[in-house]
């Protein structure tokens, strides 16, 4: 009896695409096509284990990132890394590191980026050791100039 | 003797403007100007129980967030903002909330704003849960469309 | 003079069976006889450093996780689980995939429960960042139907 | 000009039942409706700022909670009370708290899911510093007893 | 019907002292000689809902806490302050930033715990957005000068 | 077209000693001194991307960990170890490990800080479930005897 823990793509078994219902197809080359890949990656093979999940995932990520919207693309990814990064997902950091990259962000402004987070997790906790009170008055950040 | 637990700014006294020695005031002078502010708030006050760690702290705020720099300050406020709702600090969620607003967010951008992270936070944690490998190819985050 | 650091089970030297003292000899049995092994793992292996630590943890498990009492079993090991997830520890997050599993959920049904995680840490998210005041009315979930 | 941070339902202006469009009402109707309640809460409120965002966030929150599915409704309100508790989102404790009540959970059983969680928390963060390696073999929980 | 939710000690229905049973209230006279003070709080009259819960988490309490052990009781003070600011639990931030003032530390002594926590967390939360790989060779920390 | 994702020291390009500015050259011969080591480590040689930020860095660092305060560098190298322990960041874990083992903590000392580590993080859990309210009257940690 072998011991394969090591070589699964995920905790569940993934549906690879020679494997997958048409349902699973469909949404796997809608996948592809939009983002400009030929293969699916773990996630998402991952999630087809349950047909309905995959699609509801995809059409979340769709109507939420797939489009300018108010704040733009750009933006949006650099506030994906940044929860990725606070959120501690391994996964997600490698794959935004370099979706932001591939974006336009070169290495200073990567580093320029993970300053304002160094700084602001340090603040933060800063402040809730202090539980400091709400300001009588409103401001407005940190940074001033405006 | 009376419990003030209450009534207090922060855990740590205060230093209340009037109260400050010649360094404190001269910060305090530089944050009021800096931030168009007419008041110091509770934060720095509380930190001017260490003149040198008040020093320290403006001046890094300063080099990280006063300026534009490659990402641009607006983009900057978005990130603290981020940070400090993954932080879960609830008096930096509060002054950033008003900060990106006065930078123009209307509550409709913020929302969206909230939407990245919202699906972030579950997509991380899915991930998390599913150990998901790295993928063999690279690929470039969830929106596509570049 | 060389660097094991890659081959060490953990931070601090564990204790091998062949090298236990009598009153760690005999929690060891116990893990083994109660969990149904024929190995000791390596966290309460590195817990034997202090065998009082490793007594003292291993009956708290015991109270908190050997009896069905009012959830049952498959339940706690669900909450471990979630837990484990949202601790980001991968350790942990691999023993109780594994755990889960083996208790009757197959791939299925896990991913309905990283659907739930995925969800709830996204709809957390979201209220933090809207700091949304308690509602005046109580209200009892998300789900309804009851 | 008057201060009202402390007025207010959460950090945008809440869409009120009698200001919503047709398409906020009909979710409005089909989430009080769905959920028994007599009033629409705050999170809903605030999401109607983004109408597709609120009826994407209605959808998946049916999708997901809204069916017995493999876990059953139990489980998954115990699981959302676990998740909300590990991201410390006070609201969404307090609703779940009151939701696994309701459901059947007396306060002897609430503090059993808090022992488990207290316990695995504190599990989780020794093993994370202790940087436990993958045993050899696998083991399935910490309960045994199956 | 009224609805007294914010009147509440805790989630659950506290045991207050007159109302303990004989085993409850042999803890709860423990808990107070032991710890010099005329009432029982909060968190111990929550447990005690459930006596066996109740003596178990007191128990290890003083295992852990009661002694000076290798790391002496103002370490493990300052150790508790710290883990109860990342885990952002108010209440358990509250006592023990009261605590450690107690045990001699002035404001000043309580700002510079908070500097090294400032720090780190935006230090580690740096080398996670980095991804960085171990050095090939072992160092010891930042401060240097050993 | 090569993929060296898993050769990469950080996610940025490290600035290798003998590609160093004059600047960053006299940075990296401060904290070799300082430290006392023979090479310099991968956080500030991605740091040195952004000469600035690297050495802002290294003189809060200094300021901070640099000298004994009032809390002395042993107690500030445990803290530190804390703080990367609950932020879950395993490179920092590691480097604290070593650096807390270095400065005189043998493994027992070592597991008795884990062992407060895994006390706190349960009951800052616990009472976050509990939503435990401030006592009327204040007490001072959980440890007593003083």
């Amino acid at each position: 009896m072998t011991d394969d823990r090591g070589a699964k793509s995920a905790s569940v078994k993934v549906v690879e695409e020679k494997d997958a219902t048409r349902k699973v197809t469909n949404i796997y080359e809608e996948i592809k096509t939009t983002l400009g890949i030929d293969f699916v990656h773990n996630m998402y093979k991952a999630l087809a284990v349950n047909p309905d999940y995959l699609e509801l995932t995809w059409r979340k990520v769709q109507a939420v990132m797939g489009n300018d919207g108010k704040l733009g693309k750009n933006t949006k990814d650099i506030v994906a890394l940044t929860v990725s990064i606070m959120s501690g997902c391994d996964y997600c950091i490698g794959v935004y590191n370099d979706a932001v990259k591939r974006a336009g962000l070169n290495d200073e402004a990567l580093l320029e980026l993970y300053g304002v987070i160094d700084l602001y997790t340090g603040l933060n906790r800063l402040n809730i050791g202090l539980q400091t009170r709400t300001d009588e008055k409103p401001w407005h950040g940190c940074g001033g100039g405006r």
